[in-house]
């Protein structure tokens, strides 16, 4: 088998590394099957680096696309992209295990290691469990989501091609994904549709927490209906990594869907022309979407520059960890954030629920967002330096939606010439596996703990 | 006086409070000497919000103008902002020391400690010597620009206005105001000069350094000479700062140069028209005056989208700390990449130069930097609201101007509205002041360090 040939050979590498190949070696070869011929529609030519793009927005679950996914792929071309989709959502590691589980072997040491590092788990117990727990949930939600989807499809499109329509859009929804089936336009011809705007925003909301906070959520809910917790304790029970996800979440949307509300409410191109109800429902998605989800309701290169500078703002963001989402994380900025208020007030440690926040996470946080903002700088000067011409405020908006593995653009990813495709493929990929294998490596080599040298301390001044 | 009464009120508050009532004070005292008629050259009208506009850009030594200084103001209204500048350049807590001094006070323990805090001494003696060096050098320095500059400007000028552009030039350029009596088009007449050149750069590379590194090294070649020490171990017995300060500077200058020369080769509304060797001037000016100068040689809205992104990231790093430069300044950027890579190595310590870096510097160097883009955020939203049809790259550009007191605008500043021009004052204002008060308060809260209570830890996830 590919990934057990894979996974013996790097046998020597540690866990980031080893994420790090596997996903290239997943695009690698999902991009050669995407330029062979059969999985390209009747009439049209696929360029390799076309080929290459698409299965980088895939398997990093971004969305970004240079062709029009249901006019330019055949049947099975989809059907590639649909599981690409969904190798890149559930990760490589967890399908991994469900090979290894489905083959009945039991899951190696070096395995189990890998899977807890790349999931953070505390225990090493349970491994299994948590992985089937990983892939039932997923079909679980993406089902549902299809079902939703399907009560508005299948009367449009009829039976077939709307349950297809519906399953896609379901797993690219949940997956984070933001490719569609249904044009140019993505959601924007059911802008006013409440049935798939809820839809949508469900499966984004659902999948962007991660699969840890509902469990956590689920564990407490189920006490609560056992009687044995009051349902005003509930969110003093939970973990605080949910809490910290909950409450971020909740304020980053709440606070984008004002925003783009009020920046948007007269834009003709925009919201100017619905109901005050239909006007909150198409900011409540922008804002949704953001989230590193890619779907739009409305024209990207028609939001205002205000919308603009806003949806920048959370797709670099993005969701939380161990979701599908990309971004630098909810609980990144929750830690910066809190670190810095804890500054200004002249205290030590960085409080926060009644916890202390270890200093490993705020430079972990820190190490997060520097390189992501990096890896923007210089992706964005490459762009300039290739397409000179190109609209600041496009290159801006498409290398963000690239880094946060977003999906969103202002029109940049359709005229982008070949060396450019490049660069946005390599800012998906690093997008992508950056936050995670990052966090990995940091983790696993701080385990180590080398004795350092003591060094002197001088003075120095900042800022 | 003036100031011995205010700092009479303020006995009860602390060094941050006194920096930012001083300098709201003298701002405010400026804008409404400068709404006096008799400022006004004849035949202009000097609104209120332009008066405090002009005032805060001159104490904030920013150098972003709402109305052409050369012709909008009177002879007695120019000396007004030279005298400004001069303040906000050297500082409101030297100049009311010097006031002490030249009174025959005794300093008080008090302002001593202000002093000492805000130019973070380690010593608390000789600090009437420290302030007096400080009035000194500046006053040299200014001397030697205005001499650079007068075998320019007095050929043109005639003697007695050539002087007087040439005083204004040089103290305008060590202040970092970048504010000109030349007109509209800052330097961009002696783009091809090298004498302008050379003394600007001069100028602004000096003041941008800091005064403390200045010393140290004056004191370093002292023993050069005393044949104390060999030349080539010079560097390496700098003070921690001064090395930080002097390589970070010189990778951004030369780093700056090289881009900037490479995306404005062929453009012909900037270098495109210049012999090779111009070229290098005019980037190397543009890469200089992005240190937080403000003056310019080429037109900043023709910049190309890729010099715009450098110059975005290099106004927001700004200068080095305790010179007249503003932004985050070099040494937090230096800390902050330090500490990522020393993160990304495993390394629990950052260590540079053989030196560790306090861990409460870099917790500084993030609140800095956190305080500076939150403020950016929230006010180039606030431009937005105010109006929408503001070209994206000039509001952005402008506001990253305005935090780091850089003075370079895109032509945003002179169609500003009134709203929206309180804004940019606001920011002028927060961007002057933030650090440098930030940094004192951190560090005096922290030096009280009330007991934390010990709260638990609890696994989270970041990235
Ligand atoms: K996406
Ligand atoms: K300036």
């Amino acid at each position: 088998m590919f990934i057990q040939n894979l996974q013996y050979k790097l046998h020597k590498l540690n866990t980031a590394q080893i994420i790090t190949l596997s996903f290239a070696g997943v695009i690698f070869v999902g991009g050669l099957i995407l330029w062979l011929p059969f999985c390209t529609a009747a009439g049209q030519t696929t360029s390799f680096s076309d080929a290459m793009f698409t299965a980088t927005t895939c398997v990093c679950v971004t969305g970004l696309v240079t062709v029009t996914t249901a006019t330019h792929w055949s049947l099975i071309g989809k059907l590639v992209i649909l599981l690409l989709i969904q190798i890149g959502g559930i990760g490589l590691i967890a399908l991994a295990s469900v090979i290894f589980i489905s083959l009945n072997k039991k899951i190696s040491l070096k395995n189990r290691r890998m899977i807890q590092e790349s999931y953070n788990l505390e225990q090493m117990s349970g491994l299994v469990t948590v992985v089937r727990k990983v892939v039932l949930c997923v079909f679980a939600a993406e089902g549902i989501g299809a079902v939703g989807y399907a009560f508005c499809f299948v009367p449009e499109f009829g039976l077939v091609k709307g349950l297809g329509q519906a399953v896609f859009t379901a797993v690219s929804a949940f997956c984070n994904a933001g490719i569609d089936l249904l044009g140019e336009n993505s959601l924007a011809d059911y802008v006013t549709n409440p049935l798939v705007n809820v839809t949508t925003m469900g499966l984004i909301i659902a999948s962007g927490l991660g699969f840890n906070v509902w469990w956590d959520l689920g564990e407490r809910i189920k006490l609560v209906f056992q009687k044995k917790l009051s349902p005003g304790r509930l969110f003093r029970t939970l973990r605080l990594q949910s809490k910290l996800v909950l409450t971020t979440t909740g304020i980053l949307l709440l606070g984008g869907t004002i925003c783009i509300l009020l920046f948007e409410y007269k834009n003709p191109d925009t919201l100017g022309s619905l109901s005050f109800g239909q006007k909150l429902m198409a900011a409540a998605f922008q804002s949704v979407t953001t989230r590193t989800a890619g779907f739009f309701t409305v024209a990207q290169g028609a939001l205002t520059s205000g919308s603009v500078m806003i949806c920048l703002f959370l797709m670099l963001v993005g969701g939380s960890p161990m979701g599908t989402a990309g971004g630098v994380k909810t609980t990144t900025l929750a830690v910066l954030v809190m670190s810095i208020i804890a500054n200004l007030r002249g205290k030590k440690d960085v409080e926060v629920y009644g916890r202390k926040i270890r200093s490993s996470y705020i430079r972990s946080a820190q190490v997060v967002v520097g390189m992501a903002v990096s890896v923007l700088l210089i992706s964005v000067l490459g762009i300039f330096a290739i397409m000179p011409d190109a609209p600041f405020v496009d290159v801006l908006y498409e290398l963000t939606s690239a880094i946060g593995t977003v999906g969103l653009s202002r029109g940049l990813t359709a005229v982008l010439n070949t060396p450019a495709k490049w660069i946005v493929i390599f800012t998906m990929y690093l997008g992508r596996i950056g936050p995670l294998t990052l966090g990995a490596a940091v983790v696993s080599r701080a385990q180590k703990r080398t004795k350092d040298v003591h060094l002197a301390e001088e003075n120095i001044m900042i800022g």
